[in-house]
């Protein structure tokens, strides 16, 4: 199975909008987030690190969808918990659940975010330019996956 | 024919990453603000007058795609383009189309969104909780689409 | 002595800007969480939960300075120092040092906020309206500051 | 005298707090981008064109300040006035004024800030690190200022 990464989040007041609950494209940012913490633990490097260590330039977004179930607010603490379900060539697919804690020790399934990505180099020709790149072998065991 | 909006767009230095180019939550926040704009054309009055007009509290998001075609970067003039595509009950669709200046006069395809949203007011019982409501007959026709 | 609160910040990939530093504005976001943890950590309560139990609508930046020394960069663990260091009628200022972990242990000082905010609440009159009201006593005596 | 820019803005949504008014963090990332507008009136270049052509990596910020006189809220159209007010040898100094429109064609002083910036090059010993350079006589004449 792949690998499971689960983080807190604290909501802040500079992520809420004037109805009081959490401004919709943060939500992103959180879980923009929380793929580079996935990928930091799956690879046992920080994001500068690992961009780095593939030389990579970024891990792009092509595609993402959220659906927002209950609002959050301010003070409340989130967990998200993100996987990477499913790796082509060049790019992967990763799914997230905010969770928020319910009652009894339940959790309440608050949100969730489907992401499409590509591993991302710059152009030689035009390092201004990305394009995308296979996803090394390593990278790929190192998040549970078969290689492709 | 339901009513479209244009707007133009400068992307500015702080909505880009250490990429380079537009950090992909800071377009959420565009194409929400692409949603208010074409409400007040549509309505005639700007988001703070139409809340109080319709006594609502927002327009909620509930499920949201973008897909991401070309990047910008800090500096570039973009069109959104913005049209509400279908209304239920008590929610709309809406689809925005990123548009960046071409050669000859064209236009590509930078980015596209579609967002589904709910016309939302406070719960009379707990004025912290909103709650979806039916979109007025007359807000229906002023976007241009057949009573639901 | 007035009480100081830490907390751990951790530096994300759309904090940053093109030049892969943090982006300034980003920072104020910082500081001002940190300022409602402060008062959380003063006050034993979440900011929502204060909020209702002082009945103020915010607490409202007023002046607010900022100098960078060190830029930070995405995947920077860093520490921000608070302290409220005067408490007036209805204002009260708050100091902030963003510290970044150095060698053998030492921190080194990224950036410094100074804040003045007032304790604020609704108008009667006009709730849409903010307006200073005095910082009650047992507020000013969990800060760790004189009555004023 | 030295130059002025004028700039409109919108204000919108998601630069909204849970007061409904606005976040005063996304008060600075609309100064930093009328700092980068008016540079680029003055110099006659967008930002990223600017950029190169005097081989700059940014214009960093080391020391800002503003105050807030009046709140503003969504669906407000405010004016922010930009002006150089003094160049150093390697920093420059801003100052904006966000002008809220009044009655009979007045405008009331919704914020001001202060801003040291820092003209900034890439070390060539390590180019991720930044470091002042010389303001060049051109750029300094086609910001009004005499040469320093």
């Amino acid at each position: 199975m792949s690998f499971v990464n689960r983080r807190g989040v604290t909501i802040e007041w500079g992520d809420c909008d004037a109805a009081g609950i959490v401004f919709y494209p943060r939500y992103f940012a959180m879980f923009d987030w929380s793929t580079a913490s996935l990928l930091a633990a799956a690879f046992g490097m920080r994001k500068p690190d690992y961009l780095r260590h593939w030389n990579i330039a970024g891990i792009q977004m092509v595609d993402t969808r959220a659906v927002f179930h209950i609002p959050s607010s301010f003070g409340d603490e989130v967990v998200i918990e993100s996987q990477v379900t499913q790796i082509g060539r060049s790019s992967f697919s990763v799914h997230h659940r905010l969770l928020k804690p319910g009652e009894n020790g339940t959790e309440a399934l608050g949100a969730e975010c489907w992401e499409k990505r590509v591993w991302s180099v710059r152009e030689p020709a035009d390092p201004t330019r990305l394009r995308g790149a296979p996803v090394p072998a390593e990278a790929r065991r190192m998040l549970g996956l078969p290689p492709g």
